[in-house]
């Protein structure tokens, strides 16, 4: 039986929001009683929209990523599940201004098909509607098919730079060009220490023994990459980083922001620990931290383990991940 | 065996302050080798220095409310241990500015007899320190003997005032005033899911049935006051605020703070299906909630369950509650 405090298991996702909506009611509201979190002053004239999304079940994702200076809307499917393509279509019309919108999201198949079903209705409506997939997750394509790569945290650091670029009067077509840069300069990779159970049904996704851990676990329990006996913090991860920097490649003087993600159950006293690691690793070969991110950002509900994400720097997306949210 | 990313189980405490400082460096800093977090800029002139502190183990207690506008430094004990009453004296040295300060901490007797000590050392110097003991949780010993009860996430709260008040010229009189009047005005209560593990060892702090809930179950392990099968997320919320409403009571017509604390692996999802409920069931008393908070405040490793704490308002504690961190 799942340790959860719920009430009828289908009705998640519905009292997810109307609790986040009445908690947040000064910045957010509802999109009529779609599972659709807005902005409340929406359309924002002038504005290129950005509407994020995906399945629920990975809080703060994606509802808590809405207001100024970041997401215009988020489109909640139910647990681990994309949303329908209404919604998203919906959440178009909400937000768009007459400047278009993008749609930022991480790239799974069911999400990437229905939000390109939700583009084309808008589409044939005349709303210029583009998309940019977000695909961090380096253990589930090798390099050569990039594009078949998961979407994981780096959807943190993404949707906070969207925001900011957007609300300064970016074009549709030069946000496009500095999100696919900050994507393409994103790698995240993970290791999980337990499984996660269902909310709906208390089963667990996948069964992980104890003394354990699997790197590149995905966050619906998809298989990982390699599975090992329990490591130390410090060994776990110098283990993530030597693949994370191998893979862009980062180098010497490059500088970086990090995040630093707990799925679910894991303390902040063992991310702490990890972030000690990252410091003294990434020092030693001459990356430099410009700012680090340290909780839980995209969550398995109570999964145990932690992701690592880098992101190189330049000029430009340091200028949008430094404006207030 | 733990489910943890840790090195050395005696090394805990040490890499978490490590790690911390890394992420923190430019707010905060370590005083000497100790387990003690400061604000980079002590000592504050001409202002009542506060030093909160515990056992580690329930971050982001304490450490990460240390800055301009919330605690001047943090003392750490071992995971669930007092920190010793050297730590404290030091702190307490470091953060005095000639107006005295003031020891704010949780009610259990390890903290209350190393605190004192520190008390006593620092009053043979000629330093004034006073004490506000926080002892917001309900169920732990009943009206009669408040003063026996434990605290808990009204700390959250509390530091938050405790630091705007002290950074506005209060003296130090007004000040133990101001701050008993919230911890007599605060009252929680919380509901445990299942135990958590020390990360030394491993070894779960007690046992719950799969299938059960307890309530009132300490942040240690205390044993909690009724034992019932896991209840719908509605009744528990209601539950818990018909013991807390009851306490102070609360009367049609109060402003309230209200705090949702997720104890570790109890996912934002639930959080937000609580807060929820807290809305209607307050709103339906008549009872206003002028903000609310929702998140990991006073955590016990990876134990599923959420509290709740009630905070009744007046026009002081209104102003500097809202002042900013």
């Amino acid at each position: 039986m799942a340790r959860k405090l719920i009430n009828n298991p289908n009705d998640l996702v519905n009292e997810l929001i109307e609790g986040y909506i009445l908690f947040n009611s000064s910045k957010v509201k509802r999109l009529g009683d779609l599972n659709v979190i807005i902005r409340a002053d929406l359309p924002v004239k002038d504005k290129v929209g950005i509407v994020i999304g995906g399945g629920s079940g990975h809080e703060p994702l994606f509802l808590e990523y809405v207001g100024k200076g970041i997401a215009d809307a988020a489109v909640h499917g139910q647990i681990f599940a994309a949303p329908s393509p209404d919604l998203t279509y919906n959440a178009i019309k909400a937000v768009d201004s007459g400047r278009g919108v993008i749609l930022l999201y991480n790239n799974y198949a069911g999400d990437v098909l229905n939000f390109n079903i939700a583009q084309e209705m808008a589409a044939d409506e005349g709303i210029n509607v583009q998309t940019v997939l977000i695909n961090d997750e380096i253990s589930s394509a090798p390099k050569e098919r990039m594009e078949d790569r998961r979407g994981t945290t780096a959807d943190h650091l993404l949707f906070k730079i969207a925001g900011a670029a957007s609300g300064e009067d970016m074009d549709m077509d030069s946000l496009v060009r500095l999100l696919r840069k900050a994507v393409y300069n994103s790698r995240s990779l993970g290791v999980s220490l337990s499984a996660c159970s269902l909310p709906q049904t208390g089963f667990a996704t996948f069964t992980l023994e104890d003394g354990k851990m699997e790197f590149g676990m995905g966050l619906h329990g998809e298989a990982g990459v390699k599975k090992v006996d329990l490591m130390s913090a410090d060994d776990t991860a110098k283990t993530i980083l030597d693949y994370i920097i191998d893979d862009l490649p980062f180098k010497k003087d490059d500088e970086v922001l990090v995040v630093v993600n707990g799925y679910g159950s894991t303390t902040r006293m063992e991310m702490f620990i990890v972030t000690r690691k990252i410091y003294s690793y990434l020092n030693g070969k001459g990356i430099s931290i410009y700012s680090a991110e340290v909780g839980e950002f995209c969550t398995s509900q109570e999964m145990a383990g932690v992701s690592i994400t880098l992101m190189k720097l330049d000029a430009e997306i340091k200028k949008y991940y430094g404006c207030p949210v």
